[in-house]
């Protein structure tokens, strides 16, 4: 039996939380209420570095309605440390602080007021030690060494592998070459060697951390908005010595994440103190507290390009180094990715490149939606154009000319390309009117970009219930981050299935009870899950196909099923006749399983990816000489999405994703001053507003079916981050004529270039 | 790969839910709070027959809090009536009140003690009809009809058929014929013929009905203690004309079910009042409103036996009469079982049954433990005992030579019986000493019964994932009502899977994240949920014995598993490392999927059974001639499991149920007048209590592994009902020398048989 033609994937049907969401009805963990619940507040490292000498708790725990006042002594746990990389960050900070808001007491109080008023009555002495305050200051000989071990996760496999230097503040240092780089630049035509940087950000999901935890013979429940709750899991029968099974991880719908809830963050601690009172306790942070806890990083990037005089580029010498605060959490990774895609999606005989992960007193930094790519796409992208501009060769022949083609492996044993991205970016280029002519103070820019998608050795199962009503329950453990997982989910298996899109249902993850999924981020829940979906729906098809065939008196291949009916010629059956035909008129189910476990680990780039996100993008700006403001006039983002399950949802991805590019293209960025941060709220941190839209926003969906999900689909959602800001950045250079280096491209700095340049207005 | 010996199966592992219960953390469904969650009160008829006329709320929905006054015609539901057999039963009555107690007007206001207060404020008009308050009344000439028509709720099949009779109150005529009736009774040497009483119970669980519901974008979601999660929520789906998908039924721990938590019962009207008002809904039922609620049949049995000199019976009539109250609820197939069940173990070729079932005035009567086995058993127990005694012959004897053999078919396409009978009395009789002297006004009495076990085209599935550490989840839809069932299958899992009981996790049922289950009811967990669960784990094993092959380069037949390592000669690897073998070091799990679908309908007195559930009791008594009192001095009852899963808890389950059985026997009965019941709390109404236990309570298990089940397991916890009564009456009646043939037997009943027979005290 075949699907002959879609139905229900590549429709732009309605989200499954579109309703619960516009009403409000839409239930976050901070809407949960557990009978006795108490509440925790945190008190904050006040400096970037210091030791701990002793924490009076006294007078706060003697306060109205306080249960308990906890240091990282009081907590009743195996092992005070995790991390997905290290085990480097306490629960709560012991003995020494790293970072300023670092969590050191906690409070758990029968109200949040009475929680947040005991914090004033808590005293901690404390000797401040040097603190180094950003990378430069972290790698200088004589800095304070901020990790002296560091204790493995275990997660990293040897390709992908963890390689601290000893001694120093730098936690991985991830290296590759090859060819012969000198021969290369003694060669080359052109030699071009600068440096980019880019900002710390803020994930700012719109829902800061939030988790309500329970401890009691039953196990560890904890309800949590993280976009990895299986995990979390893992962390938590580790931090408590207790079997997978004895802990549970519930995540209801996410107010955003951005991979700001990626990994375990704060559902340690809420357990912990809900073991200690022995009462439920809700943990919920303040926007402020949300930004103190996990950042993206800020990265720094050196480029050293030859090229020959017809624009192919000969070699690429990239140095990365990414600030990762105190605690690496997903840094290492990063790095690795950061390094791995610096060169860009182009073919280069030679490449040196060393990225390295460096521990700052600053606020951990992790995963952020594409992570590493978006920063070292600003430098790459950037360096394209200025090759391009030095070379007088258009800036898209120059990058058409040495694109990697559909099927080229970047390294021997990565997966080949499965798109073509020349013709990607030309669809841009010309959606943008590259070429057409322009007024004065416009111009227009180009960028494009790849990444690995879908995650590190990252296993999905799903699992299929027929009802005998014909209508299904997909359990999965992918989680519903805004971006539309549990629809596309329901699409990819009503499609196999042959059901009505809506007669699907797809419950929230809870690792008791949804089968297990490694997480959701790295664009791969269509893809991955898309995978385990669409094999569960397929067995449970085969299933009712044999049971029909019975009834039929055919054999299963001569069926057909579509709508919820499966036909023999003539004759039909609803799919809940072939299950009451079955199971007999009280009730019963068919189930289905479906596993994805990907492929074994090869490459030597990032290694062997489940599929390539790439993106391509296409600015056109108009600069105000006068105030350096720079307007985005339209911005076209193309995704090569494979196959659209749902084209309205590919596109919002793409565009939100365009969005919180142009963000730190254009004025977001944290604010540090010697490990203080100066804008931990909305009202001094810019995020992209309605305001901020271009007066053209488009996406254009390139579908050639040719992605290894299901359907031929590819997953979508990060690439829309990576171009922006060099799209705009090499926009505004061809504008009027000033190369800016440091993100935000603000109107004070585009003003101060334009000056400097002697440019007048 | 066989299992060689029994590891966890057949230990007294201490149950799952024991140490939450003990410490008083076990949630129930009256412990969930929502936010927002309003609190609904119900207004019930005062009389048992009238005519609704006019309700005016008005004044209730003005009282403070108050968000809701509703009758029938506000409930935003596509159908009003349901009900396992017919639909017959309003969620609120509407234009007629069939009993007093019925709810007819719900208030929903933000506190209980708000909602209750406004009951008071309800001025319901209506006329009172004449009512039927017994089931003689009920089918006297001219009686009223309660139910002009009869929706068939379409669960019952053409073999265990409805039959009810037009233009009656007899919503059932079970019948059944065989042999030439007239001859033998010609030709016996003996005929008794007897009317025997079995009151009505009430349940009284310990803790009360309560349905906490809300109705959003989602769907329904019910949390409720019911017996049977699956069915109510294909009632839910009806009521509001949803697919099954959109309705989820959670049932946490339950504080005791008996059977008076089995289909759906207060569900439908605490989601139709959450979705009237667009807020959850908490209905809390008071324990005198459960005893409105629902209540066990009572049941009068006249039974015509014909015999010869030798004991050897010849033929039976029997006739049951069961007043199964205003609503059918599943006393259709309770009366079916009954009639069935009436003539007792025995071979019999002569049959003549008519079981009616009746409708009226009264509390609905529906399932209770053992349904309708009780009731007839104390009828033809007693029976045997009387021809026994007018025979001459020792009632075990009389017995012994009348029971059914192992193999026999009780009609002819039964199940064969399945264990021993006889064996199993002969070990209750020795057990209490029968024949050895006794004192004065001390007897001893025997009993003995059987019922198919396991329930009605009844289907299990379960689903087992193996965690990456070898911890275990089991998803079963079996609901803990006390009885042990989490703890039985968890036992089962582990057998099969090799691992140690406590590497076992049960989460608690859930339609839509469990897999689907018929029920918790006709000792069906162990035994048909019990397969289910070992066909899941066994697949899983498969799975894991398959990749261990790999892994140790050996054939999987080679290998055996045990205590969670899976061994090939000298090399052992652990389950986690099997599976992180497989999926990687990041994670991944291992999931089997098992169902147990019975076999078809064939049978005439009840049909293909899974199992047959034997009961054999024996009682010594000592009766106080000056009181009338009776003392239980001993009592042994004999269960027939197979395998005990869990011998303590097979015991428990054994003996909780012969001190269900004591309590009719001697004290405990619902007593009613002109339709009102008088004894609704547990003031009036007499359960046991431990004052109440015999001064020895033995239970015999006994085992052969000739069960259907799990490692030769059958179902437990109905049989230790089934014989107390008879048990006890025949004791007293050898005691004493009176024969009492309505329960309970109170002191008052009898000092007076003692006084009318003229025996001195």
């Amino acid at each position: 039996m075949a699907v002959d033609r879609l139905t229900v994937v590549g429709r732009s049907v309605p989200r499954l939380d579109a309703h619960d969401k516009v009403t409000g009805a839409a239930r976050y963990v901070s809407d949960f209420i557990l009978p006795g619940m108490a509440h925790a507040k945190l008190w904050r490292s006040p400096v970037p570095h210091a030791r701990l000498l002793a924490v009076d708790g006294a007078r706060a725990a003697a306060a109205p309605g306080v249960l308990a006042v906890c240091t990282a002594d009081d907590l009743p746990v195996k092992r005070l440390a995790y991390g997905p990389a290290y085990k480097d960050q306490p629960i709560l900070a012991r003995e020494v602080v790293r970072y300023a808001g670092e969590p050191v007491v906690a409070v758990v109080a029968d109200t949040p007021a009475r929680a947040d008023a005991a914090l004033a009555l808590i005293d901690v002495r404390y000797e401040e030690l040097p603190a180094a305050t950003n990378a430069e200051e972290a790698q200088a000989p004589g800095a304070p060494v901020i990790h002296t071990t560091l204790d493995r996760a275990g997660h990293f496999r040897d390709l992908d592998g963890l390689r601290p230097v000893a001694g120093t503040n730098v936690c991985q240092h991830y290296r590759y070459e090859r060819g012969d780089l000198a021969r290369a630049v003694a060669e080359a035509d052109l030699v071009v060697d600068d440096v980019y940087r880019y900002p710390a950000l803020s994930h700012h999901a719109l829902e800061p951390h939030c988790a309500v935890a329970r401890v009691d013979a039953d196990g560890i429940t904890v309800w949590s908005g993280t976009q990895h709750p299986f995990p979390v899991r893992k962390d938590l029968a580790e931090i408590f010595d207790v079997p997978l099974a004895h802990v549970q991880v519930v995540v209801p719908l996410i107010g955003g994440a951005f991979g700001g809830k990626c990994y375990t963050k704060i559902e340690p601690l809420a357990a912990a103190l809900a073991a200690r009172v022995r009462r439920p306790v809700r943990l919920a942070l303040t926007l402020e507290e949300s930004a103190r806890t996990i950042t993206r990083h800020s990265v720094v990037v050196r480029l050293r390009t030859a090229v020959r005089r017809d624009g192919t580029l000969l070699a690429r010498e990239c140095d990365v180094v990414l600030d990762t605060g105190a605690y690496a959490d997903i840094g290492p990774r990063v790095a690795t990715k950061a390094g791995s895609r610096a060169p860009g999606p182009y073919r280069i005989p030679c490449l040196r490149i060393d990225a390295r992960c460096v521990y700052t007193n600053n606020v951990p930094a992790g995963a952020y939606r594409g992570y590493g790519v978006p920063q070292v796409t600003w430098a790459s992208e950037s360096q394209i154009d200025v090759i391009a501009e030095r070379l007088g060769i258009d800036p898209f022949t120059l990058r058409e000319r040495n694109l990697l083609k559909r099927g080229e492996e970047y390294v021997a044993g990565d997966t080949p390309l499965d798109g073509d991205m020349a013709d990607g970016l030309g669809q841009a280029a010309r959606a943008i009117g590259w070429g057409a002519p322009l007024t004065r103070n416009r111009g227009r820019g180009l960028a494009c970009a790849m990444k690995d998608g879908g995650g590190t050795h990252a296993v999905s199962t799903a699992v299929v219930h027929i009802n005998a009503d014909g209508s299904v329950i997909l359990l999965s453990g992918s989680v519903e981050v805004g971006q539309g997982a549990r629809t596309a989910l329901a699409q990819i298996a009503a499609e196999t299935l042959g059901v009505p899109f809506e007669a699907v249902v797809v419950p929230a993850p809870d690792t008791s009870l949804t089968p297990y999924d490694h997480g959701t981020s790295a664009s791969r829940s269509t893809t991955v899950m898309g995978l385990a979906v669409a094999a569960a729906a397929k067995d449970a098809r085969e299933q009712l196909l044999a049971l029909a065939a019975k009834l039929l008196d055919a054999p299963p291949s001569a069926l057909t099923i579509r709508e919820g009916k499966i036909a023999h010629g003539n004759r039909t059956l609803t799919l809940a006749e072939v299950i009451s035909g079955h199971f007999g008129l009280v009730g019963g189910e068919v189930t289905g399983v479906g596993t994805f476990v990907p492929g074994e680990w090869s490459g030597s780039l990032g290694g062997a990816t489940v599929f390539w996100e790439t993106g391509m993008g296409a600015a056109e700006v108009e600069v105000d000489r006068e105030t350096g403001e720079v307007h985005v006039r339209k911005y076209v983002s193309a995704a090569d999405v494979g196959q659209a399950i749902n084209p309205r949802e590919c596109a919002a991805q793409d565009e939100g994703a365009a969005m919180q590019g142009i963000g730190p293209a254009l004025f977001e960025a944290r604010v540090g001053e010697r490990g203080q941060l100066l804008n931990p709220g909305l009202i001094d941190y810019r995020v992209p507003t309605f305001a901020d839209l271009p007066e053209a926003l488009d996406s254009l969906l390139i579908e050639n079916a040719d992605g290894p999900g299901p359907f031929g689909a590819k997953g979508v959602g990060e690439s829309g981050t990576f171009c922006a800001a060099p799209a705009i950045g090499n926009a505004v250079a061809r504008a009027v004529g000033v190369r800016l280096t440091e993100l935000p491209m603000t109107p004070e700095r585009v003003w101060h270039a334009l000056v400097s340049k002697g440019a007048s207005p």
